[in-house]
């Protein structure tokens, strides 16, 4: 049996919004360490790594290993109907097809229950060594996502190029080119403001910004993010979700043979 | 002779703006009782029954009983020019085959008149009788549009049951099941925000969620709704306008032969 | 070398949202004066001219006159991708094909730059010269841009009718007819909450509100606007930019031999 109580409902609520786009069907393990989903996007370029610890949860039941298969489109039309301040429990019997989400409002005068169908979804789940980055960079999640949204209204990649001064982000399209560089900035008032950059090695790397801005669609789990940066690795995107975990999102970079080819290769 | 004149010029934008996609042409009948209107919605499956009582009005001239027949849509477009705090007054001569809407500004500094030509609609009026009936449930009016928005995400028609504990609206469509249940619940700080159930006896009934969202479009009329069930009887959705009357949603429940039948009915 | 430095970016980008909707290319000149633009509508039926006066920069350098041809639209997306509260910084190089925009953050921790094609555009400047007009009328930016929208909704063109006691904005159509009045009005709070009549001579005009609508989109550069009307001149839509310039639209009263033809004109 299973059953996890997280009193905060709407961390569930974002991270479906943040990956529904990304991927149709995918399946959620349960285990005594977690709640956790790992799976590629639809056309297989992207990868999202979910991770809800257990210690998070209020209670956390889990008798055995489990893997739903769910849709992830539907299980977010399901988690829209809680309200933002609803305690959310996922619950499933042991060797049942259906997975039930019950939502209890703060005041208990509301209760509801949403159940649903569970699919049989082939996976394979990668093993993702931990690595050495050439560069990890930290900043503010809204300035990333204000960033991916801008480029994207002139060109269709975006180079990242990190020094020890600062990241530099470029594209450029018809209409036009453009560059936003970003200065390594420690003193800011509020910690999360910051734009921390631990550089081992300067590296320039170009990624689709269809995929970073499908990313920046967990800008609401946390105030800032965590780009780690290598040329022979995906670039890692990190949400971290309070005190319970994290969302990763894995993207290889675009080898460009001519820098003039970029557009046409997206 | 009819000229009315309402201070809480928002009152009447509200109201057409909760009936005008349900009913598209209808009579607004004037008497020395009040400005009222009862309609079928367009495809004869809903009623709509509006009354503004004569006294809540800071004017109310009306030397004759008429019927004006309006188009909603082309009335609500020109409603929509008043502002929010405009005095609204509606003025029409006998004979007449056009009505005026004049706007005041509160400084008095803008007026505005917008005149419509009537139209001749064919309609009987209903004598709608008192009735009994065996369970009344006054809620949230924002709680219960809240539900019925959720609810259609799910599936296409809601089962209201009424218990003396609660009352619990369900459906079923493709992607599963959902169950939500408000708990009675007088003892809260602001009186609009009980859920007071009185039952005389328990009912089961169902009605076709396209409805039931259409009615909630008269949400901004009042904080609180009532719903009125009865297994004979059509079900009464009530919003109270301030001081001045109501509009009420009337809606036959849908017979349900077999349960699993419930989705195509729609 | 060009080199204009504005700190108060977003009057650029409210210049460009209040304009680019009319006219699609454009030669922006520049000179010792300030940065101007004049061109008519795609249609060839309005005109819009816009100064920014030279004073209101922080940094201007203009060695030359130069004529900068632009696509407003492509312009517009760059410029989109500033801050409100960034500093904006025009560039172009004597002789080179190219404009930079350089967009930096109050902060100095975010520069960009967006650097954008030049285009090869005919244009005639029109000698503009200062005339008498029968009537000027200022009045709150935002009631005018209400006012124009409203009317919009029942008719498509405006006669907008002057007499020492208001003006009056009057449409047909299919639905009715409407009549907005606003009286002059000097005794308020804030100045620019005034509506102020100069009357020569009584005047009343026709235009298109599909013009009058598109000039609204400038509403947000400031809180008043002035227009200027005589029955043999184009009307003047004037709406003033703080301490720089202004942006004005200029548009020819449509010439009505039959009121009753008002509205196939259009």
């Amino acid at each position: 049996m299973l059953e996890l109580r997280l009193v905060q409902g709407s961390l569930l609520k974002k991270v479906l919004e943040a990956i529904k786009d990304l991927v149709n069907d995918a399946n959620f393990d349960c285990s005594a360490t977690g709640f956790s989903l790992q799976a590629m996007d639809s056309s297989h370029v992207a990868l999202v790594a979910l991770l809800l610890r257990s210690e998070g949860f209020e209670h956390y039941r889990c008798d055995r290993n489990i893997s739903m298969g769910i849709n992830l489109n539907n299980m977010s039309k399901m988690l829209r109907c809680a309200g933002n301040d609803d305690i959310i429990t996922i619950k499933a019997d042991d060797g049942s097809d259906t997975v039930t989400f019950m939502f209890e409002s703060p005041t208990q005068d509301k209760i509801s229950d949403f159940e649903m169908k569970l699919m049989d979804i082939d996976s394979e789940h990668l093993g993702i060594p931990e690595a050495e980055y050439h560069a990890i960079v930290r900043m503010p999640s809204a300035e990333f996502a204000r960033i991916c949204k801008d480029l994207a209204s002139i060109g269709d990649t975006v180079v990242i190029s990190v020094t020890k001064e600062g990241v530099k982000f470029s594209t450029r399209g018809d209409i036009g080119t453009a560059n936003i560089v970003l200065r390594q900035n420690t003193t800011v008032d509020k910690p999360e403001e910051a734009t921390i950059i631990e550089m081992n090695e300067p590296v320039s790397l170009t990624f689709a910004l269809r995929y970073m801005n499908s990313f920046t669609k967990a800008t609401s789990l946390s105030n800032t993010v965590t780009i780690s940066l290598s040329s022979e690795l995906p670039v890692v995107v990190e949400y971290k979700i309070a005190e319970m975990g994290y969302i990763r999102f894995y993207l290889a970079p675009k080898i460009e043979e001519d820098e003039d080819e970029t557009k046409p290769q997206v």
